[in-house]
């Protein structure tokens, strides 16, 4: 078959395709991650490259504007190359390289992470720690066996159970035909001292490990928050319970598809399974090695890892089918998923360490949304409480001590910056607020970098400033004012942020009449689902005594525009409190306490899934909520003050 | 390095050797299977062959008589060749075909084994699978499942463990990764009717297979006896609890030792337990894969193995180090060997099938035992009772419900056909009774054959016969007489049963005064462990109610003739039952009966052993017991009579 060369540029990486390959399939061969949102159908239309030579043959898509069809833009998915080409890969479309986000500063925006010491001093990190009894995942014991004799000739295994046993009451106990083997010999080349490690895998207690002497202060575990679109690792002393390394990383599986909906539809195509699944596990051993490197510790040293995922996540970590996730009635093979050897999964630790997943609800409410709860702490007190985690699902979850009602919203990819014009995720030069400063738009982005483009507290903060200085209306069209530059391009409406003379990308950075529809359909679905979980349970706002959010919004959400936009419920801004990654969170937690995973399962039960698909009081509710903030504005009367 | 050829006759098997290789191992090479009770030692004296042709070195043995070194004979083991030769392997030296073996009269008699149609016939089997309540290792249950909707929307693996545990209290139940991911299609394409294999696992209980449809007909298990001289399997309808078929072999391991502690000497050099670990394993595959295909079963439909051996055999079942077994303070690895999958440890059954070990003891009381108590019953009745298999070690066991005290004896081989001139195995041709009839010596050969030898309990009868007649005195040595007719070579006295002319190998069949030796030895150790252990325990033989005597010694044991050598207590008859192989009987109970495994597991855990080797009451009895039948035949009224 005929083939051509592809080069990208500014890189000029070439590969060679075969004819009829897309220029989004060459690009992911080439190592180049181009953004995607769903799964290369056309739709999305964020794949967008330059063809600076060749010839080609590409569908017309609204995404691209006459403009810059004339510069040479086409959508990368939609693009057949006819002779060899040159691409050049714009930086808004690029995914963004692993390295940078490994830096500390961008790791703990991305994901509520802390260095060591922050992690010690930070009080979150402490409460959450200090309130379950210490008992990790696997723990190591060393024991001193007295030496067998005539009189107390018990067998070696016996030997070694009966020690284990002596102050603790463990009814079944397991141990592999493997380390069976090694003990004989193993037992009195060490003297009889010898450190095991226990590993609590589903109701028993399992002797994973023996090793000779006295290695009971070597032991390490790996909380994972493996997100949709971002991965966390944090490395964990299970002896002193501190955190001594975390790395995080995208998901590199948004090269098949940014949602879980376009992933679940690539699983099921040949080989894409196994694609997605390694495409996961890949960096999950990639981040693992580097806390190693960091820390001078073998991957034997590493006995333990507990996972917190979305239930699509779960279900691709573990290469399980999850077709029927996405296909009415929307069931996951497994919620509560057994304790397994990590190495089954095919992540490289010890060839004996354990993997535990954290339990799912259901197909769209997954172990992510129970690990947060529990690091929310909401299942402790008797009031009410509402817990929100602002991502793609938008899952909501009302309760307290009781009880538990949860819903996903659908909410789109807007809060972590997809689905908008100029949106990008919270990451150096990302716009997180916005002003009004002598009467013009100021923007401020993170790391105080050059703008590249607004991610999802920026669009929130920008919607609510807009809103204040009249710049739209309440149906969220744009008006003509003196505060902010409005141009109009394909017949859209767009308010310019900053100037392309002034932004790191050489284009204009704005937010468009179709983006603010877009958040303002993302803040109606959540608001909407607080309002029909409160419905169902008989509760009135008013009832809620705490509301926390969780995301990877931007460095922090300002809950006053929050509240203005009509995203959050119009309630005082002290029973609000933004918690980051609450996943990561709950999963160390459950890795370091077993407490805490019993707590983790404990939440889960007593958790009940609202379907909205199916809820004819969320699509009453929710197109009166697509009015900034709200077509009801007495509910708001915070912001009716404004 | 310079070869040479050998060539067996009369098979005409050809090996090529390198020199400085002896005779047997160059035998086992080419697949004839020579007896050989020392490990290659030279002491046994049963490895003889006869020199055809060819130059050759060879060690003087004093198994050698100067009558049979002019025809040839060598000791195989001690003899290297300086040439090609041809060697003729005479048949009181051979093992024996397995396919013999597998002849249902021949394995009844050797392992207490029984047609399909007997085996539902007989009064000992109903009884034994009776007593216990029907919970095999592996049970198949068919479910019909609800399918999902959105009210009733848990996970794949939830809506199949809420079924199974529908009527069951299971608390804690396990399912590995594989079967997960199998799930979701699984369960849908079998429209939720499936078929859940469920086994008994270490207190837990696990979904070992999943299966569509209703395939719950269909679920089979393996009986294993692993003996130190014969191997036996039993396939098993776990459902119908019927007996399928039933196989024994030799276990090959004999080429490298006749007992265990040879056994376990060789399984310290090089790849000694490799050797010996596949020679059981493919003998047990061997027999496994023939009662399969004589039932036209695959092996996957075989999804449970319960193995009956003693400490050594189970060791090196599973390939673990069996050193620490002989040496001071003499302990296994593993009594309570967990249940693992069958595949590890290379038995080709149902790839998920269980493999399960009965408990031993200590090293030298082992899962045989305890499997022989179990199905004697004698853990039912508060009657005093006793347990004796007449093996090579010669385990006794005295008790009732309360608690019991086991002993092993180290009888050697004599009851087993081992360490006598003529002794044979229980096979076709051993003779197994003798009399006097019309004042002449009159044998009876299994399968009234011509006689190749003598088996256990032809040797035990012919002392009793000897005895009764003065042909010898109650220290054993012969006396001219009438009856029989008495040799003397090299200067040891010989009672000739059969004559050359009439035996089919061509040699007299004799009981010479070091076999009396033999023998006396045997049953006084065997007597003088049942009198320690009543003594310790503080009872009276007459406190005896029932002593149940198991082993593969003869299709049948003479109660009279045992009692009158003084290998058993001098009790009335109707105290002793002959139960032949409690070993398999008690595997198959607790294959099909997780209540029998409990027992079994009970049994060993009130069982507590005596070391006879340190036992100062032992030596001081030992050598009174060295007399027929003893040496203060006040102990024996009923033969003083006679």
């Amino acid at each position: 078959m005929k083939g051509f060369n592809i080069k990208f540029l500014p890189e000029k990486k070439s590969v060679s395709v075969e004819s009829g390959t897309d220029l989004l399939t060459a690009s992911i061969k080439s190592g180049i991650h181009i953004y995607n949102s769903c799964g290369g159908e056309g739709v999305c239309g964020r794949c967008k490259v330059i063809v600076k030579k060749g010839k080609y043959v590409t569908e017309h898509s609204g995404r691209i504007s006459e403009k810059e069809r004339k510069i040479g833009y086409v959508l990368a998915c939609r693009t057949t190359p006819e002779s060899d080409m040159e691409i050049l890969v714009p930086e808004e479309s690029r995914l963004g390289d692993i390295e940078v986000l490994t830096q500390e500063a961008k790791a703990k925006r991305l994901a509520g992470l802390y260095t060591p010491a922050e992690a010690i001093e930070e009080e979150h990190y402490k409460t959450e720690t200090k309130v379950f009894k210490h008992g990790p995942l696997s723990t190591k014991l060393f024991l001193k066996l007295s030496p067998p004799s005539i009189d107390d000739n018990c067998g070696d295994v016996e030997r070694l159970f009966r020690e284990i046993r002596k102050d603790k009451n463990i009814p079944v106990m397991q141990m592999g035909l493997a380390n069976i083997k090694r003990l004989p010999r193993l037992l009195r080349e060490s003297n009889w001292k010898v450190t095991t490690t226990l590993g609590n895998r589903n109701g028993t207690t399992e002797v994973v490990l023996i090793e000779p002497g006295d290695t009971s202060d070597k032991n390490f575990g790996i909380a994972l928050d493996i997100g949709t679109t971002t991965i966390v690792a944090y490395l964990v002393d299970l002896k002193s319970q501190k955190v001594l390394g975390a790395k995080a990383s995208y998901n590199p599986q948004v090269d098949f598809g940014e949602d879980v909906i376009s992933r679940i539809i690539y699983a099921q195509e040949g080989a894409g399974l196994e694609k997605l699944h390694h495409a996961v596990i890949d960096t999950v051993n990639t981040l693992i090695d580097s806390l190693a490197k960091e820390q001078k510790l073998t991957l034997d040293d590493i006995t333990a890892i507990m996972c917190a995922g979305n239930t699509t996540m779960t279900h691709l970590l573990l290469k399980i089918e999850p077709t029927y996730i996405r296909k009415d009635p929307y069931i996951p093979a497994v919620n509560s998923m057994p304790v397994i050897r990590a190495a089954e999964a095919g992540i490289k630790v010890n060839p004996r360490g354990l993997l535990s997943c954290l339990p799912s609800i259901g197909s769209y409410v997954g172990g992510d949304i129970v690990s947060g709860v529990l690091a929310s702490g909401i299942d402790n007190t008797k009031d009410l409480s509402l817990f929100i985690d602002l991502g793609t699902n938008g899952e909501v979850v009302l309760g307290n001590k009781e009880y538990f009602i949860a819903c996903s919203t659908s909410a789109g990819p807007c809060f972590e910056g997809g689905g908008l014009a100029s949106g990008i995720r919270a990451m150096k030069g990302a716009i997180q607020s916005v002003s009004v400063k002598k009467d013009k738009l100021a923007v401020e982005t993170i790391g105080k970098a050059p703008a590249k483009g607004i991610c999802g507290s920026g669009a929130i903060d920008g919607l609510s400033v807009f809103l204040q200085n009249k710049i739209i209306d309440r149906s969220g069209r744009i008006k003509d004012n003196r505060i902010s530059k409005v141009k109009e391009e394909d017949g859209v409406k767009r308010i310019v942020l900053v100037e392309e003379k002034n932004s790191a990308t050489g284009k204009d950075i704005i937010i468009d009449e179709n983006d603010i529809k877009n958040i303002i359909h993302s803040k109606g679905a959540i608001y909407t689902g607080i309002e029909v979980l409160l419905k169902e349970s008989g509760y009135k706002k008013s009832d809620l005594k705490h509301v926390f959010i969780a995301g990877g919004l931007g460095t922090a959400l300002n809950i006053r525009s929050s509240i203005n936009i009509g995203l959050l419920p119009d309630l005082p801004e002290k029973k609000f409190e933004f918690l980051g990654n609450t996943s990561i969170a709950g999963a160390k937690a459950s890795l370091l306490s077993s407490e805490a995973m019993d707590k983790a399962y404990s939440i889960a039960n007593k958790m009940t899934y609202l379907d909205l698909s199916t809820s004819s009081s969320f699509m009453n509710n929710y197109s009166a909520a697509l009015f900034l903030p709200h077509t009801d504005i007495e509910l708001f009367p915070s912001v009716k003050g404004l």
